[in-house]
């Protein structure tokens, strides 16, 4: 059996053996960079410790493996362009550090050759595993449009912002963890708990995001605290908020979300962040992750295989969960 | 057998068939929009007409053959957002109509669409349909970014200008025709004539059209005469002449190339297709597109099924070379 650590060495060992190397420079370079700059490695890696639950020889998958985490990184290339962010793991994006024309083109071929990395899952389920990654892979793409839609709304519900990042995040995961089971030949239930397991998780990764962005630790969390809040993404933190506050709070919430002066960004992240404090937000939120972090574990215990080879997965979840990164 | 008008009305009625009225509307509305606009439809044509030299049952494999139109027609969407094109086919583009966010998010998502289409490729021909699909896929993005950087590029050759429409459009068209023949069961001998005979026509169809901008009718071609000479496009008229042109009409060239004052476009235009007349460019493409014409019917003459049988997509290529729009 497989340890997180020594999958996710397999991963980045893989990874940095794809070959960008390719006629024209200008079109693939961009794929390289993108790849180099790191990220948590989660999707493969739940596909690999879910297709480990059954067999052994992880590496004869590892191609649809890496066609999850290449088409993750296509969408955060786009996403970029499309939410002129600047700078993505602490380095420029795409779009910024060559121009948009080239971030848009070489995220297309980028999509194809995570394509192209599916297409070597063994032929028997290729038909199965295909459809489920187009599946997914729309439904990203909704997830996204959904976010961008919410950005000049005012009255986006809780419940409409768990099927937002259910699309834009999670069903990859839980994809991720449904292609491991039918790859390593776990039956129907098993893999449609596994992707139960896997769209938890997400949800718990993203609130756990909203929550870090605000609550985390500027040296661990690698970016500057209160980014959200500066630009009013609509996260469960600010929604919940909205919803929650009434009389003051309410009216100094809208006045800071109206209120853009970037010389005054400190003091907004200050106050907006009081707010939440004043509101139990962080609480509200924690609340939410334990609700999806419970429900990750209750599908895992479905799982028809012996406990130990689930220790992995849920030390996974249990990582996810109380990440201060 | 199916005529070329049949399988043309075929395709149309079920490209109308796809339902793009989904959730959220703002994702899916503009995929709609640009197969609404129309289109010669050649490349999902060409996959049926090649399919039909060894089977019957066109519709069968329709679904494929509409991938091949959607993911053509992605490019497209694409294309516009990067070469800040406005109008398409008399119409908006989608970058203009909705905004640049929309049509990148929008074209993603066809992208996958035309994925989930050629999935739909009968499972015995999956891997390789799908394998040959996404190689030319990526051929395609690679085409388009060598006609960008060519924008920059003062010495294209002609050869390099063969090398990127190859690329950009001539290959769809050889993998349509190639997709059809192993679908149909076509022997590979069989299969690669016909790739080569899309390959070939795909060449006269760019070359035709290049030729069109300048020398067309401006009712029958749809759009205004000149529009490649008023924004400096590499096509194989300019790059034929600049290498050609001596002295004067290097001068004159030159001058023009660098005049781009749009108060002077109709002079332009009329000055630099004065020095392609001069310098005989219209018979050195004319030549161009004859030499792949009669390698078009060569690899046509060599695919293995009764005469008979080829004369559709010998008047398909006999039509491509004589179009007037």
């Amino acid at each position: 059996m497989y340890t997180f650590d020594k999958i996710l060495s397999l991963i980045n060992t893989e990874i940095k053996k794809l070959n960008w190397s390719r006629q024209p420079i200008g079109l693939y370079e961009p794929i390289g960079y993108v790849l180099s700059l790191g990220g948590k490695r989660i999707r493969p890696a739940i596909m690999l410790m879910a297709y480990n639950l059954y067999a052994d020889d992880v590496i004869s998958v590892i191609k649809p493996a890496l066609g999850l985490e290449v088409f993750h990184n296509f969408t955060l290339l786009h996403d970029d362009i499309m939410d002129r962010a600047d700078m993505r793991r602490g380095q420029m994006t795409v779009h910024k550090k060559w121009n948009d024309n080239t971030a848009i083109l070489s995220g297309d071929v980028m999509q194809i050759e995570a394509y192209k990395l599916i297409a070597e899952t063994p032929k028997k389920h290729l038909k199965e595993v295909l459809d489920l990654f187009s599946k997914t892979a729309a439904e990203i793409c909704e997830g996204q449009q959904l976010d961008m839609e919410f950005e000049t709304r005012t009255n986006v519900s809780t419940d409409e912002y768990i099927e937002m990042i259910r699309l834009k995040t999670a069903v990859l995961m839980a994809a991720g963890a449904k292609i491991g089971a039918i790859l390593g030949g776990g039956n129907d239930e098993d893999a449609s708990n596994l992707y139960d397991f896997g769209k938890a998780i997400g949800l718990v990764f993203q609130l756990k995001d909203d929550l870090l962005d605000v609550y985390g630790n500027e040296q661990n969390f690698g970016k500057k605290i209160g980014g959200d809040i500066l630009c009013n993404k609509k996260t469960f933190l600010l929604i919940h908020a909205l919803k929650k506050s009434e009389r003051k709070n309410a009216e100094e919430l809208n006045y800071w979300l109206n209120n853009n002066d970037e010389n005054l960004g400190d003091k907004k992240i200050k106050v907006v962040t009081e707010i939440y404090n004043r509101l139990n937000i962080r609480e509200a939120c924690e609340e939410k992750m334990n609700y999806y972090y419970r429900k990750a574990l209750d599908n895992l215990d479905k799982v028809q295989v012996p406990k130990a080879k689930k220790s992995e997965l849920q030390k996974l979840a249990e990582n996810l969960m109380h990440r201060i990164d």
